[in-house]
């Protein structure tokens, strides 16, 4: 695909102002230069900012917004005092009218799952989107989802989830079989939820949606890297992405105390250099910037609010592939080759749907 | 407290074999000499094996049990075949009869716990009981729980769990007023399941039950050691627990593969040495070894099933500390000041309960 990708970015959203959005997405543009964007946000701001990124300025267009969502702002309220009008709904705009083939934005993340629903709607067939973090595991990225969208899921929506991250691995990994498990408490067929069980029925009895059902993960076969894609409900995601954040920075944190304990090992440290900067970059939480909204007919990606230009680039290399990879045409070929119908029960299905 | 603590363990639990079990007890008594044991297990293995350890075996009674409950065995099925026969069953009866004033078992915790709720019974005023964790935070270590007894937890159950939880942190710690935190997806008031909203509210109107009520914590506040217990329901509990074990795990393996990335880097790690292995020890998930089993009329602690001597070792020294700290009185003490027994409604409590 030698097509421009064009991204639409609210540039007032996050905590750090529009500089370093604009800063991020000259540095993405060094890297894939076949980009074009379009800033939403205050021209009056936005305006002199650009002047200052030269290599950017010749792809970007400024589309003006009066109106910023506040970070603590309430998803209702957000619907209320935004839609339509704010740099965050112009953004999602973009894409609904096909300007812009993906949409990414670093403020509220309730309020832009609200506004990202309302304006781009839920694919057909998909009840509820979910929020798919890209997770680096000691074998290779893997898809965790949902991490937050929504609270409780019953088993369609466990279901829709497996379709809708493998067409996220598929789309990034370059793996036409992504491998997806269900998170559970135990392997063992009699644990964990009804929900759960029943997606996993669901899950077993289908084949040939773009995926293999691997079975239950528990919570440590997320680091191990078990399977491509992990599957659960918004809570348990969100606490388990948390979770797994704060052990590594605590980790991280007992590792730089131990190379500073003595004389000895802060000599080690110096000598190790390279190889511990190397390790610092792996972990660092900049370079996987970004949920990403799957199961809304068009691309969402949720920088983190707090992060620099550094983390910027990585969110806007993450929008790019999915552009490029046409995640929203594989996921419409998963729910077509899906062959139990979710909302269906299994036996009244004939048979399975061609593809 | 100078009388002996009288130590009633499983011997048969655990996949190692007794062997681990009764040199991890002798590890331990070199510890804490004023302890006394009661092994359960086959007479015909735990008698030739106790000759080998001269310590223990002056302070140590075998009991024999024919049975032994398999670890991929179902609770209901471990239940109809190992009650009152079993080495599990039996070191559970110990403790009822007041011979023993903790159990201790390596062996499948769905049956543990089944069992453990049929011979010691929950205390009264507790519905269900829940499993803590001890875990080690930038700060300290904090108590965690449920992380697995049972799924899903309603209002009512969590207050009991911030009790539960309290009172083993009072225990522990030497604290006398631990901070309990409810763990949540935000620190919003509007984030959340009903049942964790409805608890914050009883425990923000609660006070003087032998601890404070921080309010919301999400997953990366467990790490950070923000509150003294954090409490959630089974399921995110044990998702929790084995999610920030597999991270550990990974940083951990991320960073021995840095320190033998290049010549100077192996150098680097040879000089700091000493400090990395005080790092490794700190790591190591068989220094904190042992779920505590809280809400029953009697203190058990479920050992990892997987673990050697040193697990044990560390097992047996959490389960003489807390029955040395008279944990059962301060659950008690804890039930009898929270001043909104949970099952009554607040504004039915015409004041709050004496002390």
């Amino acid at each position: 695909m030698t097509d421009r990708i064009r991204i639409s970015v609210d540039a007032m959203g996050g905590d750090n102002g529009p500089r370093i959005v604009l800063h991020g997405a000259q540095l993405a543009l060094r890297e894939r230069k076949n980009t074009s964007y379009i800033f939403h946000g205050r021209q009056e701001e936005l305006g002199p900012l650009l002047e200052e990124f030269a290599e950017l300025k010749p792809v970007s267009t400024i589309r003006h917004s009066d109106n910023v969502i506040a970070m603590d702002e309430k998803p209702s309220q957000a619907l209320r005092k935004g839609r339509g009008n704010s740099s965050m709904w112009a953004a999602l705009q973009s894409v609904k009218d096909g300007e812009a083939d993906v949409c990414i934005s670093g403020g509220n993340t309730g309020a832009l799952m609200a506004m990202a629903t309302m304006c781009l709607r839920p694919i057909e067939g998909i009840s509820r989107p979910g929020i798919a973090a890209i997770w680096p595991t000691l074998r290779s990225d893997i898809i965790v989802l949902d991490v937050g969208a929504t609270i409780g899921a019953d088993a369609q929506q466990l279901v829709d989830f497996s379709i809708l991250g493998a067409a996220l691995a598929r789309a990034l990994f370059d793996d036409e079989q992504p491998v997806v498990g269900l998170l559970n408490v135990g392997t063992e067929e009699v644990k964990g939820l009804d929900s759960i069980r029943e997606a996993a029925r669901l899950l077993s009895v289908a084949s040939g949606a773009g995926f293999r059902y691997h079975g239950f993960v528990e919570g440590d076969d997320i680091g191990k890297g078990t399977v491509d894609v992990v599957v659960t409900e918004g809570f348990v995601g969100n606490i388990a992405l948390k979770t797994a954040e704060g052990t590594a920075r605590q980790v991280g944190s007992y590792v730089r105390n131990a190379l500073k304990a003595n004389f000895l090992s802060r000599v080690g440290a110096l000598l190790a250099g390279q190889a511990l900067d190397a390790l610092r970059r792996k972990l660092d939480p900049r370079t996987v910037n970004g949920g990403v909204f799957l199961g809304l007919n068009g691309i969402v990606i949720k920088s983190h609010g707090g992060t620099d230009e550094i983390g910027y680039k990585s969110a806007l290399g993450l929008a790019y592939e999915m552009a490029r990879s046409r995640l929203i045409d594989k996921i419409d070929e998963g729910l077509r080759q899906f062959p139990v119908k979710p909302a269906t029960p299994v036996e009244n299905q004939p048979e399975a749907k061609p593809a």
